[in-house]
């Protein structure tokens, strides 16, 4: 295995878009939603691990997660547990994990990779990661991975690819990158074939990365600069909790990728999804013979159609008389909800929250 | 207060019939509906403290009863609770009953109430009690408190009613007891203003009753027969838990009060429901504003209508478009369910129990 590659996971995010399911203390990533016994985060981790040397895997996540990261992860080294001390969106992340590794090895490669996604061909995902590490290795680039739409998803950011590189498998300069579309230009967007979904993993050298936030965002580069010998040693924790609150809060897509010149997408079909709602949750799981999606509860139903049940712990749920409904349901909430109106969840749980208090959400 | 006066409180039935909320372990009467922070069990003996001397108070329960019992009505002597080793239907529960009250005073009266039905006018109910216990001390007479139908209900038995008695409230010769009605049936029984719903309160001295079993359940009599000095006494228990489950299995209106010569009804009304099905639960339950039932329940409903909400614990339902459901919710179970299909919860329960084991029933 190349041992000057590294993977770093995000996963310190927030979540109520799955509500009950994922709540404050516990977003997305860490939930176990297809009750093999494995959260997206540990999924997540186990899926790259036949590609990078398990030393080499970084995972930075807010403060507030870090005993439910030891009891996830108890494998992954201590130190390579960088907790942010504020919510600062991707960038800073980005930036610190990137000054973090190369402090360690300068000639390092890195994958970025988000936690609360799945990824149903696996086969297929870590050729596409060993094909990109390939790519950044030999020179100055930008790389992230474009999913082939399975269709006009206005839920996602768009990529569209430009020329492509010769010698490469599937490798594009990225013509642009566009916002989330309404139905009317995903549709064209799909028909064209030109775009794909920004799934935001990303590869490049923390070297070239490092090199572009110099250049696109010095102002983060500039907060996360420490003399030689904080990053990777025991000054560096103390050093973050200084500084990193100072950083803008801007994601690595505004920051660095839209401006950036030596930008290219590889695009790929590996069966990816990133759960973002119940209704992507339903699409991805298998289903019963009723065309229910019972994760791993107990269900008994009558004239139920096209819903998903998800119960917490040992409980029985026994339901009639309900078409494409999400019921969904934990020690401390249950909600019961058309699918097709689950864009209201967000308000919901605003409303839960003010009426009932923040321990409910 | 009359210290002749003794109230037996019926407490041993099991009930699945509001699963998840009744259980096996844990049967209707022990259960706080609604959220008063009262059982019904509890309410029970509340409502008829001021017509009864506390030490004149006796539970029968099935012995697997005992620590719920202890819980919810520390104040009970240990010495009225009187433990059945079997359950042998409602007969042979009265029959000791009466003869361990005989035991202690042969110059009592007796009221026996169900634990688990409600009665919101309280002081109706306790003025019926009163002229019932003055009817009864007069005589050698059975009595039965009949309910004043608010409709065609083909859940309950009816007593017919006969000649008045004169010089006493309401109180008619019984003419028929006649067994649950088809609708039909029920609409004549209700038009014609002389059928009443059987509640099960029954009202007589110990004298009579003990009279009454050995003239029409002999086998019930002579097998709780015992040698004086063995009823009331610390011998007692012993010699039920060998006698007892001997007995036949009949209840108190096929055994005597269909049979007996000296049965009458008072006839009452006093906003009572034996609250038998989640309907009738729904029905005697105050609505929010659009007409749902949300019990001592946080609920945030869009959309839903007619639809009972409860759920255990400190929990929180949101739930949009379900129009007459039963949404009740337990550590173990959730239901989901339309009101107007509630019959089969029965046969719900029996699949749980088969497929899931007792646990959940």
């Amino acid at each position: 295995m190349n041992n000057n590659r590294y993977c770093v996971v995000m996963c310190g995010g927030v979540g109520t878009r799955f509500w009950p399911f994922s709540r404050q203390g516990r977003p997305k990533q860490f939930l176990d939603f297809f009750g093999t016994g494995r959260s997206l985060l540990q999924m997540t981790v186990d899926r790259i691990l036949p590609v990078v040397n398990p030393d080499n895997i970084i995972l930075v996540t807010n403060r507030e997660y870090y005993d439910i990261i030891r009891e996830q992860l108890p494998e992954v080294k201590e130190s390579n547990i960088l907790l942010e001390p504020a919510r600062r969106n991707t960038a800073p992340c980005v930036c610190w994990a990137a000054k973090h590794i190369y402090a360690m090895n300068p000639d390092a490669a890195i994958v970025t990779l988000p936690s609360d996604h799945i990824v149903l061909k696996e086969d297929a995902f870590r050729k596409a990661i060993e094909e990109g590490f390939e790519f950044v290795e030999q020179g100055n680039r930008l790389l992230t991975l474009g999913i082939k739409p399975s269709g006009p998803n206005t839920g996602y950011g768009y990529i569209q690819q430009g020329e492509m590189e010769k010698d490469f498998s599937e490798i594009f300069k990225v013509k642009a990158f566009v916002e989330k579309p309404n139905i009317e230009m995903a549709e064209m967007f799909v028909n064209s074939g030109e775009f794909f979904w920004n799934a935001g993993i990303f590869l490049w050298t923390a070297h070239s990365i490092l090199e572009a936030f110099d250049k696109y965002a010095p102002e983060i580069a500039q907060t996360l600069s420490a003399p030689d010998g904080v990053y990777a040693s025991s000054k560096e924790p103390q050093f973050i909790d200084q500084k990193f609150p100072n950083c803008v809060n801007i994601s690595i897509d505004y920051a660095i990728m839209e401006k950036a010149h030596n930008v290219y997408v590889k695009t790929v079909e590996f069966g990816w999804s990133d759960l973002g709602t119940w209704k992507a949750l339903f699409q991805s799981s298998p289903r019963n013979s009723d065309g229910n999606v019972t994760q791993n509860t107990k269900v008994i139903t009558t004239d139920c159609e096209d819903s998903i049940f998800a119960a917490e712990g040992n409980k029985i749920i026994v339901a009639a008389g309900l078409k494409n409904y999400i019921v969904a349901d934990t020690e401390k909430a249950l909600l019961i909800y058309p699918l097709n109106e689950e864009q209201k969840i967000r308000n919901i749980v605003n409303d839960v929250k003010s009426r009932f208090g923040e321990e409910f959400i």
